[in-house]
């Protein structure tokens, strides 16, 4: 039918009814409150942005990946944004470039992408996260993977499991513990990315072996990684790695597997993908990385989480909620009513005699100024 | 320069920096509890539609101000939304079409638009709005004006006033009371959208010269009003505007002009327009309007109203702020800083011994378990 095809959304766009959209709602305060409450400061972004400025910060944005068009007043192409990391590295290297170091920010809001992501035909997602720009030390990441905890905890996910990585590890062996030829630098890459072992030696990587093993639980699998040392050339990111697990070991299960990079392209010496129970497939992942500063500024370190809280949000929305609803039947005390409200009561007002306090969801009725059960 | 070329915004697009921020995430979140106290739950909509189903639902969204492109997966337009109200219809008329009426509904979100409206060069809004669905009777009216009055004190605006019009009021005069030739009605209502009463005899339409004047604070205009009656063709809607104005008159100034009708295109017997002191031009407005069901269903009466809070932001950002903001130390106890933060305080760790608490913005810094004044 012409009409109904019309009220269709596109593939992977879709509405948040009033279950969903109060667990969106809440997932976003609590967080928020956390991020807040550490001396993040909440930043707003345009939903749209020049092509170029999206594209140029950082390369983990990919522009094919964006709704693009052109701006009638420009003549230029604009993007919708589909990562909000990029528009709040633009704004700490521009607004806020005077803004004393470290220098805290949140943000949260909706990206959208062209297409769904692998198995996920969501082309909109809410994106959730803090950066903490000028200081990519141990001490920033170890705030920052508690942070990202908090705020997941506080937004209602149980279970939380973090999973540790190091995403320049082959730059920094191939320089000299376990050097390696230009030419192959890659094909290691690859098969560590794959953990294929027999095609890690086939490429003359055997000496990286190790690193596919060194995986698991975070007490073990560090001790088997520090076994590997290499003659110091890992010493100080191991004695990280230890320092940020030591922080939360109490709040989340911590893992490594040092040699993945796979969403790690841009990060620096330390990644991580947090995880919750309940959920298939990450909540978000975070890590140290570089912005690019103005022209003729240096790049400034940064660390930072991004969290895609979507589907912690259907799972909070799938529970069964209690609802205390108070119906004002007509002729009531508007007084009254307000002070109801005031120690916390949502009410519903009468509109006509045909209005059934029961249909509207309503558990208790006004009645001689008292809230009644129904 | 061509690097810094990049980092320009497009006109009329632009970021919100911590203190901006803040007073927009203060807005939306107490009008929301506000909505919320009064039984309007929040949904959520996407950014981006069928260009159709924007467009489709009320006369009152303009295909040609939305920003447009093709969607790779269907081959069919996508527009970036520019008014939420008809997204908030669409779902009262699919999602929740078997939902108990009255439905009340609330939303808030970031809209575009490919050009500025007249002098304001924003292309991106926050809109935040209330819809009463399934009825538009006086009760509806005066919950939705009481409503969106209460939802603006709560997030900071101060002398409110409302403009109340009426906006069919030619259609229902000219039928009987003041016949009018079906050709000249739509110059009646130019002359009187004008305010030309020169002009309004010169049309034929001397008959309407009382709505011209009808017009100011509401206990004088609306007794005006009531003079000119016409047989009673009015009366319903004189009571009906005189127990909306009852209901709110102790929480605003009232003001009346019977005869605006300049964003009422798409509304039925009642609008209204909100003002607040400081700040120029008006916050939002609302009223009573009818959506399309789906395909064989009847059109559906509503009440609802839309603010534009950007405005108000800028006002309550430009209101210093006092920082309290608690600096702790290196070595600090985190359980002692995990209390701070229960107890109110917004927290800033130091990384390094080179963190300066005041540089920082702290007031008052960790010491001894206890906050010490800087």
């Amino acid at each position: 039918m012409q009409d109904n095809d019309r009220d269709l959304l596109p593939e992977g766009l879709g509405d948040r009814l009033p279950q969903q959209a109060s667990a969106s709602q809440q997932v976003r305060r609590m967080a928020h409150d956390v991020l807040a409450s550490h001396g993040y400061e909440r930043v707003e972004t345009p939903l749209i942005e020049f092509e170029k400025a999206l594209a140029h910060r950082m390369a983990g944005v990919q522009v094919r990946r964006m709704f693009r068009f052109v701006d009638s007043v420009s003549l230029r192409m604009l993007a919708l944004r589909s990562d909000m990391t990029a528009q709040v590295a633009r704004i700490a290297a521009t607004g806020l470039a005077e803004a004393p170091r470290p220098l805290r920010l949140s943000y949260s809001g909706q990206v959208c992408t062209i297409k769904g992501d692998g198995l996920d035909p969501r082309r909109e997602r809410l994106q959730l996260g803090a950066e903490l720009i000028g200081t990519d030390s141990v001490a920033a990441a170890a705030e920052i993977v508690e942070l990202a905890i908090e705020a997941l905890r506080a937004a209602g996910a149980t279970g939380i499991s973090v999973d540790f990585t190091l995403p320049d590890l082959v730059d920094t062996l191939s320089v000299e513990a376990l050097p390696l030829p230009e030419a192959r630098i890659a094909a290691v890459r690859q098969m560590l990315d794959a953990k294929d072992a027999g095609g890690l030696v086939d490429v003359g990587g055997e000496g990286y072996l190790p690193l596919l093993y060194a995986v698991g639980p975070f007490a073990s699998a560090i001790e088997r990684i520090a076994a590997f040392e290499c003659g110091g050339a890992l010493a100080s990111r191991i004695a990280g790695l230890r320092e940020i697990a030591a922080r939360v070991s109490d709040k989340a299960r911590i893992t490594l597997d040092p040699s993945e990079r796979h969403g790690f392209e841009y990060q620096s010496w330390f990644g991580f993908t947090i995880y919750a129970e309940g959920i298939s497939g990450s909540l978000g992942r975070g890590g140290t990385y570089r912005i690019l500063g103005q022209t003729g500024h240096h790049p400034e370190s940064a660390t930072g989480f991004s969290l895609y809280p979507d589907p912690l949000v259907d799972l909070l929305a799938a529970e069964p909620q209690a609802q205390r609803k108070l119906f004002l039947p007509l002729g009531h005390d508007p007084r009254v009513a307000g002070q109801q409200r005031a120690i916390g009561w949502t009410t519903v007002a009468a509109l006509s005699e045909s209005d059934d306090p029961l249909a509207l969801g309503c558990s208790h009725k006004l009645e001689g100024g008292e809230a009644v059960a129904l």
